[in-house]
Order: C-alpha cells, then structure tokens, then sequence
C-alpha cells in the first residue's frame, strides 16, 4: 500500500479525491499497489465531507509522516506551495502538482531537488489540463528533435473568441457571459491577456529546448483587442481566429510568444473550439502531431495529477527522466521572426498602405471606411516599420498552415 | 553502450537506422546511454550502403551475440518475424516493433514472454505511425476507465475518402490515382476493405480493456462500396464519410468494429484529411482526448520504434507495464449496439420506407430516382430487420459527435 496526501482541498483537490474513489481499480492495477489517500490538507473545515477525518490542518503531520511517499499539491500559487514542495521533496516525497505558476517559477530547482533526494516532481496537470502532453513530451517524442509547439492553451479565452466567432458578437459582452456562465473568472485578466496561456508555454518550450525558458521573458498578447470586425475580415479570407502560445526554434534561434493569430481552415487548431485546448507539436522526423481535449476542469486535471501519481507509485526510489535544466535558455526577440500579418487601415490611408507594404493580398469584406489586406512574411521588425509609415487601425499575426 | 540491431531493412528499417544517425545526439541523452547499431539482417546485399559492415544474413548472428540487448523488428509478416522475436525475448533481448499484425496476432504471448524473461516487447509503431497513442494509453491515462476508442487508423483509405470529398471523383479512380502516387498498394485489398485498420484496433482494444480482442472477431467492412453520389447526401446534410476503427464498451458489453461512417463537422475525427491519421479516446473522468498525426511514412513510424528502443534502453532488466492478458475479450456482436443510420432507398419505395422506419430525417440532395434520410437510433439487428422489409439501395452507419 502506498500513502499519499492531498495538499489543498479546493476543486483540483476534491476533483483528486474523487478520481481515486471512483476508478480505484483501474489506478491500483497499473500502480501495482493499493493507493490510499492518508491525509488531505486545508485550513478550512469540511463537516460531514466524507474524507473529513483525513483533513488535517497543520502540513508538519505530513511532512513528518516517513509513510507519506507521494503528495499532490492542488493548493495554487506561490506560497506556500513553493516551501511545502521544496521541503517534501527534500524529505525524499515524490510530488505531483497541477499548480503552472509554481512549475514555471521554480520547475528547474524542484526537479532538481526531486532527483538529489530520489524522488520526483512531476507536472502533467500543468499544462493542458487532462491532455496528455508532458509525458508525450518527455517518453514518446524521444527520438524526435522537438523544433515547434503551439497550442491554445487556455479554454477561457478560446470560449470567448469561439463565441465571438459563431455568434458575431463583440468581445466585452462575450465576456460578461463566459463570466456568468463560470467559464471566465470574475477578474479575468489572467486569462484574457494570456498571462496563463504564457506560463504553460514557459513550461512546455523548456521541455522542449531542456533549458529554463522564463515567462517572464515571452512576449504576451492577449485578446482584449480582438473585435467583431477582425472575424468579419477572418471569415471573409477563410480564417478564424486563435490565441495561440508558441515555441519555435529558427536556424538556432529560439522564439516564444502568445498572442492571438489568425490561421486558415487546414490548421489542425482550427477545428478546436470552445473550452477544448490542442498542442501541435513539430519534430524533424515526425512532423505534426496534435494532442486534444479538456484543457482544464475539476475531473479532467485531477485525472492528470493521479496519472503522476500512479507514474511516482510504480517508480518509487527512482528518478523519472526529466531534461529542465536550470540554465536559462536564450530567447530571440520576436521583432526578428518572419511572417505575414493581417492589417486593417483607414480608406483615406490604402495607397499609402499599398506603397508601404507593396505586395499584399486584398481581402473583400466591404466593412464601411476601411481597407485591409495580408502581407507578405516579413520580420516583425520590418512590419512594424512599414506600419507606422502608414498608420493603420490594427494588425493580426498570421499563422501559416503545418 | 547499447548495442542493438534491426532486422529487416526495408523502408521502416532503413528509416530506423535514419533516424538513429541524425537524432543521435537527443536519443542518446534521453536513452542515458549512447545507443549503437551493431547488426542490420537482411537477405539481401547492400553494396555501397554506408551501413554495408552491419549487414548480416543470418539471425543467429544476433541471437547468439550476448552484447546485443535490443533488437528492432521492421520485417513485418508472422514468418519468420515470429519465431526471430520470440527466441530473441527467451535471450532477454528487448524488441521494438513496427509489425502490426504479429502484435495483433501473438501479442499477449510475446509480451508474457518478453517479461518472464526481464525485457520488453513495445510496439508503439505498430498503430498510428509516429503518433503516440499506445504510450499515452499505458502510461498516461492511467486514472482513466478508458470506455471507447475511435480512430482513423488508415491513412490510404482516409486519403480516398478525402479526395473522393474534395474532387467529387468516384471510388475506383480515386484508388488508380492512390496508387500512381504510391499512397496505395498495387493489391490495395488489406487498406480497401479494413484490414489493416481492423489488426490496429484490435491491439487498441485489448490495451483498453487488458483482455485479448482477437482481430478475427472483429466486424471489419471496407470502403469499396462508397460512391459519389453518398459523398453528395453527407454533404447535404453537413457530414462527410470516414472508414472508422471503434472500440466501446458499453453497459459492460464490448464492440469492436472497422466501418465506414458518417460524422458531423463537430467531430474532432472531421477535420483529419488525406494521409493523417487520429485516434480519440474517451475517459470516464477526462471525457475526450485525440491523437493526431502522421499515421504512416518511413521516418514518423521509425521515430515510434526509436522510442521505443530508447524506452527499453532506460528499462533494462526491467519490465515495463503493459496490461494485455491472454484471455479472450468477449465482444458483443454489432448486431446488439445502437445508432442512427443513413439510408437510401429508390424513389417508389418512399412510402414503403416511411412506413418501415416511421421518424425519419429527409435529406434533400436532389439525386434522381432515389430517397434518403437518416433514421432514428436502433440496434442494427432492428434496422437490418426494417431495411430487409424496405428494400434499400445503401446504408451507412452514422457516428455522433462526442
């Protein structure tokens, strides 16, 4: 039998606790032992909750329990998730966390810890939810050089602009509604201006390169700019548009952003709508593959969490391969990365934008006033030029098909 | 070191050693070890192949070679790939196959054999190609009660398909063109009608429900009978057509099935064109999940069986989990499972078929002297027995969004 705690009884934690109740058969056949649910810390109370004599309030009892091997840390945010998981995993307990901040914080150091003390940190419900996407990361693309990931990585947003789209409405009354329906938090900027969608892709392009890509280094965007009139223009050339993370490497160099993109009906995330998130992932002899699905969710992350603790049970004493190392990875400014971009101007400005841009591709979508066009791929940096020489009203990053 | 050989160097073999040369550097730091090819088998002479001093002719030049501890398997066929893999896992040597139908017919045995003697037989090549699908069902969706999976599982029938869609061209000049390209073989009869999908997802199946489906027992029926004038009515009524591989377990009863079918555009398999292949699996606790990708090719189907050489390469003397028991996995006959299908039926026999069916949905596709519609959801004994009564030109089974 293998005992574990539950650090923070909140939807993740609960939705943890329900997943191991009720697919108990299925988890302890491919653990190879019985896992029981030891302790389950919260500040709070919970009378009459059916795990309520496992509530303990005080992490030292789980911290100082030798027969505690795996811990899942659903609390969120830095602190104090940072020192109970530095200090379990200092004490040799395995931890599996659904907490992206932390992973993409302080991922290279706990890792670190994790391995020093032969146990380890693991982080599939970090990113995608219920997608399996690390472990394909880490176990199965192994023979693959991994140049390219991009994904919508959040399903709030990709309700919002999917809602937009289908329905023709404007961004801040699609808002109001995702937020009375529970799809959008009541202070949705983390999600709305990407900063999640900006933490996940920390986490993924690291794995990717096997350095410390840090957040707060890549460039994010999010869709509180995007308005009816830009999916008036989408549909009018055959797009949609997305708010997509990415990482791609370049001749050597490396590129990391969030932003929204407009990309065109073969892209395999064009399809991904609603609250669904996907990751395509590139490599140089695989090509594309995608992965899809609930991208977040009580049962879909806990799910995520106990798959890490099922892989911590089987590999109790030893270390599960993980490439993060602590070195930070070396990330080229967008300015320098090539593609096209949509652009709208005023009516008054087209033959100034067609001077400036020269070759483009006019889209007809007869919006009263206003010109708009894709450009040719260019560096950002030129597009950026060429655009206030013309002054334009807004402008959309294209995503090329895969 | 690990050395390890291929047998069989034709174009997955080659494509192995390929892959192995330019990724030497990420394989290697993921295998922990550095990873050597010390034997190709082969019947035939490769002069001037920069690999020449490999080839060998006969296997007991590996078998008998204690240094070899992983041997890779690209011969495809039962015989000899049988008798070779199973003597090489009495050695204790690791296999790593591409050979979907030895899987499919021997599997449970080889992989007993494999772990009586601490090594492993993987086979993540052996369905989907390069896309990970057997790794994220063993080792990912661990918490999972996994209840259905549903796949495009061959890429030279989905690539008729599309093409049949997008060019509005026939089934049989579809094929001649598929074939002129190389995307069909010259005998197209194992891809045509279902048999290599139907070997795919009998080994998904047992790795669902951890019994042996034999693929014999499977409903396998091809898309040779698809016309045109079907891709017409789908249109009509926003569907197209897709040669699907099921699995589902229902009410504790198994399906297994290969069959054409009609999906709508919210079906995540809607959007899989051309050679690409997807496998959506659905989860008690994480509901929906694709796998898409490349589902065959020379490179993205070695890089599945490199990683699995790099899995065993990190498992040595060590067995890895693979729940596929020798007992037989009772299937339900199809008979008993219930959906909806689509019928057409000669202009007279209208009324005869509205009287049969009762609730029906018309689609209006304006063909000359025919009738269609999608009836009500019935097990297809019920419709069989009302269809008989009609007497119908076609019918083809509709698969609702997940």
């Amino acid at each position: 039998m293998i005992q574990i705690a539950v650090m923070g009884y909140g939807t993740v934690g609960s939705g943890v606790v329900e997943v191991i109740e009720k697919n108990k058969e299925e988890i302890n056949k491919k653990s190879g032992e019985e896992i029981e649910i030891r302790y389950i810390l919260d500040l709070r109370e919970f009378p009459g909750d059916p795990y309520e004599d496992k509530i303990v309030h005080d992490v030292e009892q789980i911290l100082g329990d030798p027969g505690i091997k795996i811990i899942c840390e659903t609390m969120g945010g830095l602190r104090p998730a940072y020192d109970f998981t530095k200090r379990a995993l200092l004490a040799g307990k395995s931890v599996c966390t659904s907490n992206k901040e932390l992973v993409a914080t302080h991922g290279p150091e706990l890792i670190r810890i994790a391995h020093e003390n032969k146990c380890n940190y693991l982080f599939e419900a970090s990113v995608g939810g219920g997608i399996p996407i690390i472990r394909p990361l880490n176990y199965s693309l192994t023979a693959e050089r991994v140049d390219a990931i991009t994904g919508i990585l959040n399903g709030t947003t990709n309700y919002i602009l999917s809602k937009m789209e289908k329905e023709g409405a404007g961004f801040e009354e699609t808002l109001r509604e995702a937020q009375e329906k529970g799809y959008a938090e009541r202070n949705p900027e983390a999600d709305v201006e990407g900063y999640d969608a900006c933490r996940k892709i920390a986490i993924l392009s690291s794995l990717m390169c096997g350095k410390n890509v840090k957040y707060q280094d890549i460039y994010t965007e999010g869709i509180s700019g995007i308005t009816q009139t830009d999916f008036v223009y989408a549909h009018a050339c055959g797009r949609t548009i997305k708010l997509l993370a990415q990482s791609r490497e370049e001749d050597g160099r490396l590129f990391a952003m969030v932003a929204p993109f407009m990309i065109n009906k073969s892209h395999p995330l064009y399809m991904v709508n609603g609250v669904f998130n996907a990751v395509c992932v590139h490599g140089n002899m695989l090509g594309d593959s995608m992965y899809y699905g609930r991208g977040a969710g009580k049962l879909p992350t806990a799910s995520a969490v106990v798959s890490d603790v099922v892989d911590c049970a089987r590999h109790i004493g030893k270390v599960i391969m993980c490439f993060w190392d602590a070195q930070e990875a070396a990330l080229t400014g967008i300015e320098k990365a090539s593609r096209r971009f949509f652009v709208r101007v005023a009516q008054e400005q087209e033959s100034k934008a067609l001077q400036a841009f020269e070759q483009v591709s006019v889209i007809k979508a007869h919006v009263p006033g206003e010109f708009a066009f894709i450009t040719e791929r260019m560096p950002e940096e030129e597009f950026n030029d060429r655009a206030r020489r013309t002054g334009i009203i807004s402008r959309i990053r294209i995503e090329e098909s895969m």
